[in-house]
């Protein structure tokens, strides 16, 4: 929910010519990506989103993403496609910030996913890192257990503004997590990282497009499977839906089979994914200027997600059928 | 730039459906309009803009702005038609708000006027102008004189804060035009308002339509034209540009030619419009609050402009022919 950069009227009209990408029709700033500025931009030839990215994304990662968005579009995952300039350039320059001009994906977000959505999710997931597997390049994943303690260490001491003794819980649960984290043990490849409901698009029932790859990253790939768990599974009053979960992991499955190894290790993932947004989150929580165009995600919602997965013993509990292992 | 309330895919799915405008292919909260939440979105069969009215809107004047947008709609200006819904009804309910849903404009506001925008914009605010003429409601213009003041005495005591003297300058400035105000002495009829650059869409050199209607009242018709002799012709270092008001002027006489009286008066309305711009830019500037989704104007952008229109003798001083009269 924010446009941070400004651009006119004249410097779009520029970069469409230098774009190839037909006349200006028509351009809004977009409550889309809280990371970056987003315009949806339509010309007499098609419709696109011209990104700017903010200084939360940093530049030397942009040709991984954009490489990796060009990648996955080439082998028919339906995401933003970076448009090449007249020179077969996908960066660019707008109001003094990198920006790319990206296709247009049809589709809304679901704001209650049903089990429908989340078997859809599930394939599109799997789909996803069969796509990805043969991406030459790489890039570690900045928000894995290191990340999270060095993140945890800014906001420690304030923690139990958010909850009272999560300062503790959130210490326990990092040396729990670290001393027998599985990731690098698993099967790994590219990964999302982020597919949250806001980021995956649907026309009628069919899911239509991923965007907002931005944490994408080299990591296990069920822990991608671990994050959807927590992202899509979870009523808003926090309870745990396991027709949804059944259904998440009924998709991905039709498309990867998860190995006995992957099975065992959900339940940690699940629990790692929780720990992780539950860390970002109070980060942001605590760190987030009165001014700020975004509103923070309250952290809470996470801490009770990461309670459910501590008494979790077997994916079993999550609708996983251990018979198929 | 805001997003104050949110829509979900299911209430929106179901607005459409109320509305017969076909199934939804893609929304998004946009970045246009202060007072309200706007969402750009599309069907099947054609695009919107469907806005939520928030608190400063108030509801009793909605009938007053839909049947005004309708009337202009049905005489071919060119602005936000609203849609009918299966019971005929313009005005519905979204996520708690009133609300309702447009015909989409293509176009383009322009970031730095130039005197072709400036004519184009005297034309179609003189044509608005007569084909409002017969419309048959009426909404006494808030920010009058008398609004001026009341606004002031919200904020006098802190107005130095803004620029040293301020207080000083508006109160005499109020006591002045007060006394002395032409408004209803001159051809009234119902006026934009608040046509401003960002309410001017323009496709190539061509205007194509004008938005945000919310301050339309009934007032002095060269009122208008002074709000936008104020909005179209400075430049961004806050010098006055005669060329943009010459052709400002030039396009708005090509179709309807001011009266002596009317011209005899473009200096004090001048003035009046400046000081009402920098009264409510003032009170909000220093009423926004900190976590504010929109970044106040600076007033002191129209604090210039007033003094500019001080030493303004007569309408030749914008450029109006007084040969002419």
């Amino acid at each position: 929910m924010a446009v941070y950069t400004e651009v006119t009227d004249q410097a779009l009209s520029e970069l469409l010519l230098q774009f190839g990408a037909g006349r200006l029709v028509s351009f809004k700033g977009i409550a889309e990506g809280v990371e970056n500025t987003n315009y949806f931009v339509q010309t007499d030839e098609a419709s696109f989103i011209l990104t700017l990215y903010e200084k939360r994304v940093a530049r030397g990662d942009l040709p991984f993403f954009l490489g990796l968005l060009e990648h996955l579009s080439a082998r028919g995952i339906s995401c933003p496609q970076p448009v090449r300039d007249r020179n077969g350039a996908v960066l660019t320059e707008v109001s003094g910030r990198a920006a790319a001009l990206f296709t247009f994906l049809e589709g809304v977000s679901v704001a209650t996913p049903n089990p429908h959505h989340c078997r859809a999710v599930g394939t599109a997931l799997a789909t996803l890192h069969e796509a990805a597997h043969d991406y030459p390049a790489r890039r570690e994943n900045a928000l894995g257990p290191d990340g999270w303690a060095s993140l945890f260490a800014h906001f420690a001491d304030d923690a139990d503004r958010i909850a009272v003794g999560l300062q503790g819980l959130i210490a326990t649960e990092l040396d729990a997590l670290s001393a027998d984290w599985p990731g690098s043990k698993l099967p790994c490849g590219i990964i999302h990282a982020d597919l949250f409901p806001d980021n995956v698009f649907f026309l009628g029932p069919d899911l239509s497009g991923l965007i907002d790859f931005y944490f994408a990253c080299y990591d296990a790939l069920a822990y991608d499977l671990a994050i959807c768990l927590n992202a899509w599974c979870f009523e808003a009053d926090l309870s745990f839906n396991l027709d949804r979960a059944r259904a998440l992991f009924d998709g991905y499955q039709a498309v990867r089979p998860l190995s006995r190894d992957e099975r065992t290790a959900l339940p940690t993932l699940a629990r790692g994914a929780a720990l992780r947004f539950l860390i970002t989150r109070s980060y942001d929580w605590l760190n987030t200027q009165q001014d700020a165009l975004v509103k923070p995600h309250d952290p809470k919602a996470y801490l009770a997600r990461l309670k459910f997965h501590q008494h979790v013993r077997s994916a079993a509990s999550y609708g996983l059928d251990e018979v198929r292992a």
